[in-house]
């Protein structure tokens, strides 16, 4: 199975999109609502929370980690890589490449939240890849908390957008990478925002297709998913099961819109 | 010693009035910022969260308990009192008794965070002391990350100010419950919003005259508190301790604009 783990439901983008990408594999998500936000806590603490989540992830049987939280990826991954020896995908790695081969001005622009930005890992990843590249990060901690209240297009959120992407816009980038889970449900008002121009790249999606090359290389993996999944039917959405630390109807509601059925949340904790 | 909690900082404006009412008394207080924040959490998570809180200041030698968390005293104080021999005191009941001794029209608003006012409590205990009275609840969940980012002023706060106080202007209310312990560092912006004739109470001056009122009842429990602090001054701050589960430079600087001084934030796990 494939595991996956958030901070919450945000991450569910990143299930969804794997869903679609890499249909014959059951998934696993793990969101850690009991704990969210993330994004506004110590690299200490929220290593700790991507610990019991990977733990919980392998005893329920997962042959590959996705870490979908961008706060968890960026303070977190380098510690889970070394303490558990499962493949562990993170959320930032494809997405910084795109970034790196995609822009032509080479000024590339990053939000997400205060964790993420902080922790500088796009800049360093990019930079490897293309040193020549300036990045620009824009924190922007008040995002999640208006997405979770469902204020997709509510006046107040274009105007805190605007005020989070003026700086980015003065920047001149041409690329802006999505640095959470949560931002792809507001695309359509940063599109509009930062410029038609600017490409944006949704983490998401070049999430799904790395880990989608990466099984297509890994017939061991991919063996032992498809062994423990005879008695499944292929393409049957049943299959995935989702677990979450705590469940609220806001969050149950949200969980719905973002893969458009009803999702069972099942609640446990890490 | 007094113990306070909280979800996490916001707690600290009980506790700072505590301080300038019970000069006398060293406080002890715990904030669970790793788990912040509580108002959009399930009671059943809010309650196992409290309970662990409670435990801490026990064991670090409190003598009574203030649940500084309006989210917490809204769905767990019964608990609480069920499960532990210490006076617990909350920042609830002291706030409906001057909300429904105070009112004229008997029409009370009470903003708050989700859980506190789905809980209902505000309500149920104010139509107790005062059978009728109109009770009209607003959860107001996005004041709580603005005001942790210190958007204390900007005009995306005052227009959701706007939006959340309105139903409750056109309920024509003469009192106002501040139920989130955050919201006193927004009284200036939302007595503007509400209308000055509308009486604002503040949770946590209500809960401080109510802690004053009970110690000066209970000398069993002040001379217990009196025996231990023998070698500690009177009216010394140094002497108040301020423990959180995490820690963030942003919290760090709240935490110190509120109490006007440097306070040091110990981190330690419930």
């Amino acid at each position: 199975m494939i595991g996956i783990f958030d901070s919450g439901v945000g991450g569910m983008t990143v299930a969804r999109t794997i869903e679609q990408v890499c249909p014959q594999y059951p998934l696993l998500y793990f969101g850690d609502v009991a704990h969210t936000p993330y994004g506004s806590k110590s690299s200490e603490t929220i290593t700790g929370y991507s610990r019991r989540n990977t733990e919980f992830l392998l005893n329920q049987g997962a042959k590959v980690i996705v870490v979908a939280c961008n706060s968890a990826a960026a303070t977190s991954v380098d510690t889970l890589r070394a303490e558990y020896a499962v493949p562990i995908i993170d959320v930032i790695t494809a997405t910084t490449r795109k970034a790196a081969e995609g822009t032509v001005n080479r000024r590339i622009g990053i939000i997400g939240t205060r964790a993420t930005v902080q922790s500088g890992i796009y800049e360093k990843q990019i930079k490897q890849l293309r040193p020549a590249c300036q990045i620009y990060g824009q924190a922007c901690p008040l995002l999640v908390p208006l997405i979770e209240e469902g204020w997709l297009n509510q006046r107040e959120t274009k105007m805190i957008l605007r005020r989070y992407l003026t700086p980015l816009r003065q920047h001149q980038i041409d690329t802006l990478i999505l640095g959470c889970t949560h931002y792809p449900l507001l695309t359509h008002l940063i599109q509009k925002r930062i410029g038609k121009r600017v490409h944006i790249i949704d983490s998401s999606i070049e999430t799904a297709r790395h880990l989608k090359s990466f099984l297509d290389n890994s017939p061991e993996i991919t063996s032992t998913i498809r062994k423990k999944m005879q008695d499944c039917p292929p393409h049957h959405l049943e299959k995935n099961r989702f677990f979450v630390s705590d469940s609220t109807p806001p969050l149950q509601k949200l969980a719905n819109g973002i893969f458009g059925r009803k999702i069972n949340l099942i609640t446990t904790h890490a």
